[in-house]
């Protein structure tokens, strides 16, 4: 098990596609945020603001980035980012469990 | 939106249920533990080890504590104590967002 300290978090959790995807909001104490997401299996389009790394921690997913011809595979210990402004398809084929950073 | 500030939290999440059931682990500076989870639909059956206090942040669910004879009706701005040791049902009527306190 890994941790964050000295951190803060939001207590109320980010619900999204009627609780197939939640996170909870951490803030760092320079500045940054992460979430901690879980992202039941189903079929799932996001939108990002500024750029993200996502961080599978467990379960499996694919992503099909912006400009990919493709689908990759990603599972626990893998991660993928995202650029700013930009739309990702995931298909998550395990329940998965996430850390989003946004750089 | 309320938060728990300067706190620690564990990184990966607790899965239960095939992910119908997860939660953060959140410590707090004064030893003190809360997990903040989310509940989908379903019927669970849950044991304590220290009692808990479970504070619905929102959705809803029924629970049959012990030695209750009659299931009660939690929202989303209520909460329910359960015992040490103790066993206790919940029927999760729509998707819930919590924060178990260990006492």
């Amino acid at each position: 098990m890994s941790e964050f300290n000295n951190v803060t978090v939001v207590k109320e959790a980010n619900i999204y596609f009627n609780g197939a995807v939640t996170s909870r909001t951490v803030f760092f104490q320079d500045g940054s945020r992460k979430t901690l997401g879980i992202m039941m299996p189903g079929e799932y389009s996001f939108n990002t603001g500024s750029a993200e790394v996502m961080e599978i921690l467990s379960g499996e997913l694919t992503v099909l980035l912006p400009g990919s011809p493709d689908w990759a595979t990603i599972r626990g210990g893998e991660a993928f980012e995202v650029p700013e402004n930009a739309s990702f398809e995931l298909k998550v084929t395990a329940v998965t469990d996430y850390c989003c950073s946004y750089l």
